[in-house]
């Protein structure tokens, strides 16, 4: 962390006007839920400002898009937010026209609840695809939450329990910084542990051919009291997530719920930021705000990715030396996507013959004696080669071992082609993971998801 | 089977003039080899004929190739070939211009000890990357199995174990049939049960940008004794390669090493076939040899599939109303590579969500609403649909599992968006695949592989 920001407790109540609640209302229908000493993990998630915010937003470019992400696509354009709502268990995705009013539904309870405009109301849903949206159950839900909305870390940490679905633990972080002379504050909170691999955009639709990212659930909602313009949000918040939540993949599935929201409400009351901002000041408080964003979403991102399920090991796939960014970014996809890369990862083993054979079929273009593979500490200068110029090296194996031992590391690709490099962070390939994902037939309600 | 091929024993000896031998020269250097209570696996195969034949080859196009592929794909582009060479337990990929010295002196050794032109000798190995070939024991090897060279169904069967690295079982076919009046044979063995996923082409280079195959180490010899002109032969077996081993995905990465190469010697004494006959009979014979072509590679590429690494399934995915064959091919293998939808098929769950999820982020054009799934028998014309135009159908939980239990069914997607179709044979994802492929940190002779 630079010395610009300060980490605080807090998280999506950490900045001010901000207060969240989380609950339990029973979206799964199963009676008790997911339960623990505490009682059924909580299910339902409410963020409110006290004033209208100005909001950026990216979702999932999945063609199969779920109705909380069609409501949000729609109302995040027009640049004003107040209030999100969000449940686990659910998806509220391939569930037609119904679907898409309970998701609207949801807005006007919160609304109601609320005392806030409905139309400045977000909504997002992760969990089942193709169930109904257990209404009752939801609307008993949003008037607990407004009851207990709240600005304590309590209630954030509530809020962050009530969005996850197969993470085992609540992933949040806040920090404090500088702009015009005022004390800023961010935070935020996601989830995702599984079907991960993001590729949001801002308007859902995916880019021309070309386009490297590919994306799986994942919800991240951030908040912040500085006064910021939407037009200037949006790009900082476009930035952010596409050098972090869209640069990580556990399982390179992409999901039909992802989205990131950030709502900034101005009560820190620091000049307000536009994106024609030409002064010295404002510039420089921009880069404070970008360097916060980016900061705050990476290592969200990275908790999804430590967080993945069965996952023993987190590689930083760095790639360098492409023939353009596009390519670094599908050579480092294919080698942290690759089913046998993946597993030597978790045997803990520095195998490089796997490596260059997913370069090889990457749509990079890689020529096997200019590949030189080695391994460092995360953020580490000091690279231990295992390949170079596509020749083994003399390093021992026992070093190689250690080098590819520690839970988290870095791997680094040069493919001396270019000037192209990018960044991927992967997660190992563990029995855990097909375990876990293996289905049950003995639900006929996870016949959606 | 159409009533036009009849099976026969004796796989790559069953057609006239073909001899074979497998034997062990222990390539992996571990004094003793893999071994079983009949000894250690045999690790080096040949194949001779006695009078040259017409060749035709496809390979792999990872970027990164083997020097046994660059061997091939120089001497193949001939039309001529008379014996193959092939060793297992080293896959002499990334071994440099000394890997690229050993494979022509493999192919040096065969043709000295066969009595046949070094020219018309072809190689190829499967195993471990950059680790250097042994050649001593590969010397050795090379007179040694040329000494055992027979054409019994015995002398298959060491060949075809001789090529097997992670299979469980050897995979051999051959089949009888009719040209010009003549009784004409073809016969095949191949291997791969990991690291597959092949998109061969003739000259190893990847088409320009579009094209959807992505490809993983399968190795396949077929002979025959028909008299076919090498440019026919080449377009027969590319036609046959893209239906068959390029339509399969068992972990969705492609090897340095695939290979298929079909030597047809002319002993059947049929009437000579080639690309510009229009007579119609000549026209009927390459109608039948086309669907034994096709015929022998599509079972020999289901073999490999239902031998996948840790595989309890082998579904065929097909996909139709794709609006172009590619949309439909990059559909097809979404869904047939997705980790979340292969431990679906592990758990025996008929999950459609994943199906869809995985159909959403493809790069086929995806219409939620227009999208029906369902299941089948292998071969079977009725559909159980679990989706019709994106909305669950009212097929029972237990029905949609009894038709997602069985080792070997077919997944119906309908995308109603055009014409496009494509077939592609996947195995599902389970621990024992994660299990196998960690890796083995004790070994480090395993570095490259």
């Amino acid at each position: 962390m630079t010395t610009k920001l300060k980490s605080v407790t807090g998280s999506v109540v950490a900045p001010q006007g901000f207060r969240a609640a989380g609950v339990f209302c029973d979206i799964k229908r199963l009676g008790t839920g997911k339960g623990s000493d505490k009682g059924p993990k909580r299910d339902l998630a409410l963020i409110v400002s006290d004033v209208p915010a100005a909001v950026a937003g990216m979702f999932t470019t999945n063609q199969v898009c779920a109705a909380p992400v069609k409501v949000c696509l729609d109302r995040v354009r027009q640049g004003w937010a107040q209030a999100v709502v969000v449940n686990s268990g659910n998806a509220n995705a391939c569930t037609g026209p119904t679907g898409l009013r309970d998701a609207r539904s949801m807005t006007a309870d919160a609304a109601r609840h609320c005392g806030v405009e409905e139309s400045l109301v977000l909504v997002g849903s992760t969990g089942r695809i193709g169930v109904p949206m257990p209404m009752p159950n939801v609307r008993r839900g949003i008037a607990a939450a407004a009851r207990e909305l709240d600005n304590t870390p309590a209630s954030a940490g509530a809020a962050a329990e009530a969005i996850m679905t197969s993470d085992t633990r609540s992933k949040q972080i806040a920090v404090e910084f500088t702009l015009g002379g005022r004390k800023v504050r961010l935070g935020g909170m996601c989830k995702g542990a599984g079907m991960i691999q993001p590729g949001m955009s801002a308007t859902g639709a995916r880019p021309a051919a070309g386009w490297g990212g590919l994306h799986a659930t994942m919800l991240a909602f951030l908040t912040c009291d500085a006064a910021v313009e939407p037009e200037l949000l949006q790009s900082l918040l476009q930035e952010a997530v596409a050098a972090s939540f869209n640069r990580i993949t556990v399982d390179g599935d992409m999901s039909t719920n992802d989205t990131v929201l950030l709502l900034a409400n101005g009560l820190a009351e620091n000049p307000v930021l536009r994106a024609r901002d030409r002064s010295a000041a404002r510039k420089a408080d921009q880069g404070v705000l970008r360097e916060a964003i980016r900061h705050v979403c990476l290592e969200l991102a990275k908790m999804i990715v430590r967080d993945g399920e069965g996952t023993t090991r987190v590689v930083t796939v760095r790639v360098e030396g492409a023939r353009n960014p596009a390519e670094a970014d599908a050579a480092a996809r294919a080698v942290a996507n690759s089913a046998l890369v993946k597993t030597s990862w978790h045997g803990g083993d520095p195998n490089w013959g796997r490596i260059i054979d997913a370069l090889g079929y990457s749509a990079a273009r890689v020529v096997e004696d200019r590949v030189d593979i080695g391994y460092s500490a995360v953020g580490g200068r000091r690279v231990l080669y295992s390949l170079k110029g596509g020749r083994p090296t003399k390093v021992s194996f026992a070093r190689l071992c250690a080098a590819a031992a520690p839970a988290e590391f870095e791997l680094h690709i040069q493919l001396n082609q270019g000037r192209g490099t990018a960044v991927v962070y992967a997660s190992d390939l563990t029995e855990a993971y097909v375990e876990f994902n293996k289905g049950n037939v003995s639900d006929p309600a996870s016949l959606g998801g």
